[in-house]
């Protein structure tokens, strides 16, 4: 009975680029189709074509081939919260709540569902949106793999793999060169991809916004990896990274008011004091949004896929305003209202934070 | 005080070649020498060395710079059971049991403990010497995934990569060329890496050894793709894939007695049977060894890593005779008992069958 | 005055397929809109498309993003000589010249110039065409780079590249095991794959078909390996390589003849005298289709556009019966006539193989 | 008798951190003992270690397996000028003329000749100790390419592979995003790099130092993009890119002075004009040290191959004084002397820039 009122969903995807956004468009059409009979829509440019009612049919051939293609072929944008919306009247942004509008569109468009993709800016959206009676399914998406309610977001594997071999990159010029290099990663909050990348690709010094650094540890392990022959050090730094960083992100989760603090740039900075302590010239790679995008990885695309087709079990089961994810091995949901406006964060007892120290990893304290 | 007993610690790599055994060699010895300050002795060539006494002494240096490096320093060897060793004796091989020669080898080198990076086969023969008194610690390996009592085995995600990358390739031959390609991957008794790559790269038909398949679904799934227009069909096939498969598996597992029937060569077999019925070339690649080589993916530096680490927690803690495993995405142990002799097929509901079957996947039944 | 003349241009892909096709297209087409106000027809699987009369428009939109595909966007078919073209009829194939057919087709879709992509066969076929009265300029495409008339065809930096990193992964393996491991390459008539890659990837033992192999050559290099310490080889063999190899492949250029005859297999076979000989396992990988797919190389992509881009210049000039090439560094042309039904095999005193004999590969002479 | 005189022979490798630095010495080490039985030493750390008479013996197994591996197992130094070699005397840096002290070391260590790997700096430093009498050749390392004398110095196909896949990443986010994305890769004087990787990975702007740009045709690009539909572009800029940029390369080359000026950093500036005139966000990526590290393509490794084998021919024939180099497809030699302080710029009538323009590609200007 439930399975007849659900025919036509729609799928949005929020927020930033992140490998695997294809892969899951494809596998929740195809599902939708080829299991279920239903009608799939896709809003273009995340939020933004939800208000300004812009969409594309998604059907067999429209998901064709784009389970290895980066980005997204609904495409993003940064409006990215209804509720406060940026219009621009008589020649500046003003911000409008337009989520009346967009549920006005999602009805006349006839749509049941709406499948949305995103990271914990999107799922506090859609937290107020299915507040307003909404039906809606999430999938956990980010490349930082900061989301709770999830041991994994799709995205993050391939993010992961791109910072660790572009580190890989890095340490040949390290080596050849007796420098110190200083990688840094995206993760304003959460080290995830500092300390994964950097495990990974053998970081001599991993800093993350979890650990409050200091910067006489930092330049102790230099001078005592040059003193033990090794003339060249590789840091990899998570954009947070900071001397009081652990409380900031502790207070962060706690208090569930992700207030935007721009807490990045810690590469260049770090580089500067080790200069000036070290007399030591030193180079910083920003990554940035070279992580973001190409082709997806095996893992992101194996997950993308179980994500959407569970999304679509829900649906058909009538379970709505739950978040797909993956706890411990296990695909399954979380109501998103305990998702919505948390972090999550590095435990520091982390069984990878244990390994990294004990294979001689500073971790700045 | 037991922390104290073991100063000595040896290694050895038992059965093939896998991405990541440099990497659990370089975690062990780094956390034994850094942490524990202790001594690590290596085996050359697997059990081989261990009977024959060749040993490589390893320190900090060593291990240097190997953590992105496929194959293993200490290399391996076919000859991988002590207790039937073949050697060659008036011109013909002949088997003995070496195993207390490999004990006495142990014991003058003045080892305390045995990490043991193996499949099933090595951890049976672990367990067999165990019951003769040797302290060991396992890690899993390989790239087939089939290992009983962990949920993922290092290598495996770099074989999967490799194989859905290679499927990635041969698909833009596939549609341009309008060509039944066949692509088989290893794994004779578990059909991980067939599914798993399978479902990565979007392959339409996906045989594995835990599915008896029949080949009249095979080729209406061929057919049918070809009336709706798509002129072209992936098939991803395990080497152990058969009409008959599911049973001689099952089977295998349940009574723990893993008869090294030669199930290979499903590829060209299918191929053929194709061929025939439906007057359509196909082309088999077998990808065979490619996907046991090559610099292990960040996924797996990281699970090796890990896995290093645990065993050294393991053996300073005075627990022996266990092998290190990933259960429910804690890294945890299981007593080599319990792993010896058996292995871990795919279990026929697994939600990532059902995936591919919602994806409109054939899996040949 | 010329430039009025040509306003409509046709493009086709024949043969295998090869990466930098969609590249090649893509550079036509923009060229051909952006400078020269053009239009252009794509025809769908090669000859085949030509002669049954199937198209596609190309324009801006339709070649964007393709730059980096793998196969082509247009098919392509075995049906690859319209002069002698497979038609079933009554139950039973037989050939047919449908030369006149393909050109009354290109005729009434009002083309002017035909631009077609393919290797020698391709090029004989259009050479036949043009002393037919078709207008056309070839752009030599083949992973093999056997094509007379140019210093290099796109697509083969891209397959050369795939085989070597192939052969970098079987490295791990055969140094980890002690191991002979085979790796076949494509090459029936030429060496030009089988040597670079060879080269590349460090192979011991590298077998051309220019150049007759002495099994016991190959023998004593491995044997000798073993004296020095090596305990693997790696041979890289072109599937042409023979025992009399060398005087097949220059009686078929001189000759101008390329009767096809089959060659292949030389991988397994050299295994089983290998195994014979020295009583030792080795391993057989043929790469095969692997190195026709996947995503062009930043070198070959590059190269087709230029080639894309030269085709159109020579058009707009009213130069035709031309196929573009690269000499000594420079983009220019020659005539196809003089293409037609040559191979271009690996001179013996080519720079590259003084280089491997240096370095101490055997070439099995 | 010339072959008698040379007996042992000198490498260093100068300036920055270059793939395929490795593959050099190899062919160089393993050409020099295996044909010629000569003995092989390596100076360590560039001109650093020939001043100060640091040096390792090169045998046949120290370059075993390196050549995949990027970097220089020799090392690398900023100290790149004997001639003016910066020394810490009473806490300040002095620059003394070193080059005597050299010279001895070099003839107390037996050595008859130098191989010397290096770019324009290198080549000019090895000019003046030729003068003094030094025995050398060269090979021709640069990521640049803008040595003078070569078509092409190896390194350059790394660092271009490396960058156009880069490009290829951020491509799918600027797609996703419609956004204006900056990619800024090395080269102050000649835009090899930039030019290159930017036609192979499409870029839609590309600006390279001898093309003097205009900011107005710059953005009248942009909006025409998205006037036509295509809501984002990639930039591609060299660092030495600007607005008098082509005047300053020509006069540099001319006068063959090249005062290192500091023109990087093209791409934030850019970023901020584009910005200010558009009122449209941009993202800027500096690719920086990331494409001089990493595994050397095979292209590399062939070239690499190549030069150190024609390296050693020439020293057998008693050559010196010579730079090593590929012209018109073909390895040749040029005296060093012709090389020495010159910087070889993309010619503005190049077949590649025509390409690019003909591609639709704006080029600044």
């Amino acid at each position: 009975m439930k399975k007849k009122k659900v025919s036509r969903i729609g799928i949005v995807t929020g927020g930033g680029d992140c490998p695997g956004l294809n892969a899951v468009i494809r596998a929740v059409t195809k599902t939708a189709i080829i299991d279920h009979d239903m009608q799939v829509v896709g809003f273009l440019d995340g939020f933004e074509g939800m208000v300004e009612n812009r969409t594309v049919p998604l059907d067999y051939n429209r998901v064709s081939g784009i389970l290895t293609r980066g980005g997204t072929i609904l495409g993003s944008s940064n409006r990215s919260d209804p509720f406060h919306y940026p219009m621009l009247e008589d020649g500046k942004t003003t911000y409008r709540d337009r989520s009346d509008q967009l549920l006005a569109n999602f009805d006349n468009l006839g749509l049941d569902v709406l499948v949305c993709l995103g990271g914990d800016g999107t799922m506090a959206a859609v937290n107020q949106l299915i507040a307003k009676g909404l039906k809606a399914v999430g999938i956990p998406k980010t490349i930082d793999n900061d989301l709770w309610g999830t041991d994994i977001t799709f995205g993050f594997n391939s993010a992961m793999t791109t910072a660790a071999e572009a580190i890989d990159r890095i340490h040949t010029t390290a080596e050849s060169h007796h420098r110190v290099m200083i990688v840094e990663v995206m993760g304003r909050y959460a080290g995830w991809l500092a300390l994964t990348s950097g495990v990974a690709a053998g970081g001599d010094i991993i800093l993350i916004p979890e650990i409050p650094y200091d910067i006489e540890s930092v330049c102790a392990k230099i001078k005592d990896r040059k003193y033990h022959g090794s003339y060249f050090s590789i840091l990899v730094i998570g954009e947070g990274a900071h001397p009081e960083g652990g409380k900031i992100s502790v207070k962060k989760v706690v208090e569930g008011s992700p207030e935007k603090i721009r807490l990045g740039g810690a590469g260049n900075h770090i580089s500067s004091l080790i200069e000036k302590r070290l007399q030591l010239e030193s180079r910083v790679i920003v990554l940035g949004h070279l992580v973001r995008g190409g082709v997806p990885t095996p893992f992101d695309r194996v997950l993308s896929s179980r994500f959407g087709f569970e999304a679509m079990e829900r649906i058909v089961r009538g379970e709505f305003g739950l978040m797909v994810s993956l706890r411990k091995e296990e695909v399954t949901t979380v109501p998103i209202s305990e998702v919505a406006g948390k972090i999550r964060t590095v435990p520091l007892d982390a069984h990878l934070i244990r390994t990294a120290r004990s294979l001689g990893t500073c971790l700045g304290d």
